[in-house]
């Protein structure tokens, strides 16, 4: 069960509102590397989790908290979208935040939710349900998990750079510190784990394996293969075997299918004409 | 910002697992009528609001109380893929409840989540921002969110109907009378507004409407019409007029639009064949 | 079976074309709160009604009068992507439409319809189906259709400030003048129904309901609660019961999934480390 | 503007009702090949259209015939769904309908769309608007029309094959008719354009091509090339070329993007370690 | 199988980059029309071939050939994204790239993928795999595969009208030229099929058909039908029938469901209010 | 540029044909895990990459091996829609096939691909662009491919449980060898990075960060926090800090949105009734 506090987790203020940059934000609300996507993947995780009660706890803590930096980034786009009132026009528009949103924002943000965030990303795609990860193996959703902060950080950088606006570079600070220190838990998880969790999932019996090439790196191109770097020689990173490198070859037949005609319902036979209808046709027509 | 509690909002247990309500559930949490999009559309509300603050504190409370609604029902889909051991086999699977799940439920349960919880519906299609309405305008909103708690409430009792399971019943029961409270709720908003708020938004000066045409059932079919119902004859619901009934005819005329050749860069420009290409291929070829 | 007539069903003229503008119009056109999805959620609704003829009549007529408003505004995009010879140059590009359409308007106007409108949002999002919601019970449905009127109204005098071309403001004001009626018209529906249909679905016994919650506001933040709202006390709105107020109280208990080791098929089970890898690692280092 | 007859284009007759073929009708009401997206696509194809008025015409009227089918085919699944009371029970439903639902059906035409049809495909996955392709060039649109239809027929051939029920039978007879009727329709005015419009758009001028590469055909496997195909050798299918062979060769250099460095505000710069810290890592603590 | 030439198919150079053409690009690259999806219909078309080894070799070798316009493509955005260092500043953003690409071009080429392109199309909606049709039938995928290729033909000439840069419009012309011969090689292989493959699936026994429609125009609105158009009279393009024209009537009768009391557990039945509560309500209140 | 070879990486060979274990395999087809993902994941990493060659030369290699794990998958799904003869009759189908792929299966299997695979997950969703990430950092993109690899693995791990197909068993098998592989090849890179890359991006001035909170465990919630967990004490994973604990308390004040009245042409005003509309009608009917 969950609580609300009316006060934000942290600071939010505009001091230059800027429609263009509410729709920037939009990513870090329900884009693909964006909050909500931490938010319901963290508490996911922790509803499905089945293992030691304190991974379960992490999870949930962090998932709740990163509701609230949802809350603090919806409150900074319907800052940015206020007031724009001394702002030149644009687009013909007799409106200033009209012309203003519509050269650069979002044009939602005006049509749909009425000077509002959205639950989509700087482009107005919708959140998609599908992002938000859980195996439901401790490594390889710490390791998702890692990934999430990781793109959500870098992110969190860019609309750093992108503002001016002091009052949105501090709350990106706080964020990016955040960030910092989620990616920091998730990695401290898997250092937890034998092997740091490699290679997920760690029990599945590694002797199932086709063995020959768990641990050789393929070449299917031209380009240069340097001998000496950490993936083509010496001991892999789980320590069960010695990277290596190998030459792609086919190491299968060629595919063979039934033909059409071995199921006839599904009306694939092809029916081929004598010679060709319209060859025909043009040798016809061409004196 | 947020707090959780690790205490579930209301009890959920599972007597028998049964992995086809498992996916029939996740209706219930990814779906367009589930927890997840009420969640999502109340606390985006609240976030958005900005009129007084008793709408927009009822709005956050509702919204916090749905995560909890989430949690339970992640709870329940988890529980109901436990345990299914006894279960004849079903599709020749040697595993039994990879045999029930096959059968009938959702094979991402297993596959993707490893026996929990998707941000998905009962098909396995992902939660859809878009589905997460909020206008800003309070009318408007609030029978938005009336419309979820219908749709959530009906879902509700066909899971109710669907399961023999005493704890999902009781689960049910339980969401199935505080989607009657938030029903009752969200409309309880509505009477505080002149009108019920109608037409929504009900600050569009309605002088600037084609009045003519504001009160009038257009007939578009040759179904009867009853000239004594409701919406055909007597004060209209918002009491600003007298609902009509009209036979419909355009009003408008045939559309004109510019031809390909005034945009010769679109390359919309048709070439025509002198007498069709293929049937003088044909005359040709026929004898 | 459906007819078409070649006039409109209201006059359509643009007299300044504005590609941003037929931008903005498509959000009425394939948007969540567009006509599209008004149209298909009518149709889809009366052919799936079971209920009385009159009812059935009414979804249809009023789901074939929304097939022409979609062409209307299809029209409407068309004339507004059209001629745009005089316009100032922008993003250095070297035809004016280009240009135009490249600074606020939606570039697939141009690349993808050959200017046209397209099935899609003000931000090209593509209609979706799930956004047609039809659950066959009447109220619920019938609020689903004053939501979707309610923000379409709302959409339709968003566009309507949004221009100054009288052509574009009289469609916009007949369109309006048309969710008028509609959203009095799904509304009186409501009104032939016990109790306003509520809460939706009328014949869910409630005594199976948790009735203890059907009419509790739960607090679940510390807001300020007024204790004399419609929603906090008096009599509910579908007059079954009393609003009062509750203090949010976990009533469930903690929740307890079987360990990952109960189904080690799935392979989530963890092979923790001794000490933890990169800790070992780190203090080796660590002078 | 459209008008409604409440009679059915063709006769729907259900002997036996079958919830899993009225799942698989689904296909041809929501999928990507069905009556849904051929009809949005030519009734948006006319709307858009800029050319003859024959043509626009056309699609109109073709575009109309099919919202007609989307009705038959929702009325089909609503009745498939109808009176499922003598069949056995499966999955341990106690309600014969549910339990043949979820059993090979789509549980969501009982939780969400109350025995009805829905905008979806056979897997419940949303219609989507992109499917429904306009590019304002007639001959590029005309090849996308009869690629709707072919698909289309394919589909309804295959529901054909897989009913028993005569009244189904006779339904979809009808349609594959319809479907016949539409592909030589469309391929029809195909004829009337010069070159059967190829390549589309007719009116770029092929000059402007790199010429050299417009009709060979490029080798980019060890597959066998037949010499003498309609594709490999002889006159052009738009006459305006010969067709050859050639094996493909890299005609382009290695692309040469700027560094990290040049954008550092991008936070994409590379911070290496000197020998890499978990190699060191692991040769300390390796004795 | 597959292997990797670091060298580019064709060269790729930008003189002048430009944000918002990089943006266009999207659309070749993840649009319904560009050339991920062409790429990856005809190699999944050419796995799950059944006929002869000629077209299944045929597909997957223009499959293989279109991973490597992807290649070009995304090297052409990433391009276009570099060194607008002299670019005028506007939406008073302090760096010129920022500004450039918040002013019409993609926020997330910045935000999301630093400098690089996505699998998206030119409104950052994502690349949908429901684009990739393929039947099993051939002549209903060459269908499928001209229109394609004709709509990307389309797109890449808009593409080539809107940039003057030399560097990409040499680019474009060669994608045109392999347009141009993709859409005559498919198109070819209809050639090679009785009839052009028409109707698809050719194999159906169209005395199955309901064949009085066959061949039918239905004229469904008040439009001109010229009597010797190409698909109004003559023989049809399949050499099966002859085309005319038929009135549009309909031939079904009114649907006829079951009632919501068949089924009461969906919870679809109606309980109407004698007189209706609003209307009593009002009259009440009215003076 | 690319070139395809025949024969495929490895075996794929199908004893029993299992039209419901086709239906899963799609899940590493199309799915958010599958090797559509990774592949068109790594490609564009690859092509967008800006720095040292052997970093995009390693991504293009292994993206080039992928695609022929999504050939080798398709051919799979392919192999076991075949043959159904001697299966039992399930829902009644007359035919075996029919009958085997509606009861467990994907019907699209049928329906839309002839017996072939899809671009679609185990439920059917269409493959999603917007699952392959590239944020242009290294760091942040070789954690996202870790993820990608052990999502896949997983996956993997469980088809191969559910499967007694020994060639299907071997070609799992060989799939999860090369996720071994794959897992250890990107987090190879990351150990050549500083500090593994933590915290990504690694070029942001971690003094612009609100430090205080940079490696503190916000507690938002009443579960037991341990404090000897690797993530709440001890130095940071990235070496640059001290984990500790902090009970969560807001540090933000109470939003402060300006009101509807502020911008009323968005049309957001309330108008409230005196006393309410519903309330007095209710007790004027009230006895």
């Amino acid at each position: 069960m969950f609580r609300h506090t009316k006060q934000l987790a942290y600071k939010v203020r505009v001091e230059k509102p800027d429609p263009t940059f509410a729709r920037a934000l939009q990513q870090a609300i329900g884009g693909v590397e964006g909050e909500g996507r931490v938010c319901l993947q963290y508490l996911m995780q922790g509803w499905n989790f089945r293992g030691p009660a304190r991974y379960k706890d992490m999870l949930l803590n962090t998932g709740t908290e990163e509701i609230g930096h949802i809350e603090m980034l919806a409150t900074a786009v319907a800052l940015n979208l206020e007031g724009a009132t001394e702002q030149e026009q644009v687009n013909g528009a007799s409106n200033p935040l009209v012309g203003a949103v519509m050269d650069g924002g979002d044009p939602r943000h005006l049509l749909s939710a009425g000077m509002g965030a959205m639950l989509s990303d700087a482009n107005g795609v919708p959140f998609n349900g599908s992002w938000c990860v859980g195996t439901g193996n401790l490594a390889a959703d710490m390791h998702s998990n890692v990934t999430a902060e990781g793109g959500g950080r870098v992110l969190a950088t860019r609309l750093w750079e992108m503002t001016d606006d002091p009052g949105m570079k501090d709350m990106l600070s706080f964020l990016i510190a955040r960030d910092t220190m989620h990616q920091n838990q998730w990695m401290a998880v898997l250092e937890e784990l034998k092997d740091m969790g490699m290679p997920a999932p760690q029990d599945f019996p590694q002797s199932e394996e086709v063995q020959d090439h768990s641990y050789e790196f393929f070449v299917h191109s031209d380009g240069e293969i340097p001998d000496d770097a950490r993936w083509t020689s010496g001991p892999s990173v789980d320590s069960h075997g010695q990277f290596s490198v190998r030459q792609a070859e086919p190491m299968g037949g060629i595919p063979d299918l039934a033909p059409p005609e071995a199921a006839p319902e599904m009306h694939n036979t092809i029916v081929q004409a004598e010679g060709g209808f319209l060859r025909k046709a043009k040798d016809a027509i061409t004196p």
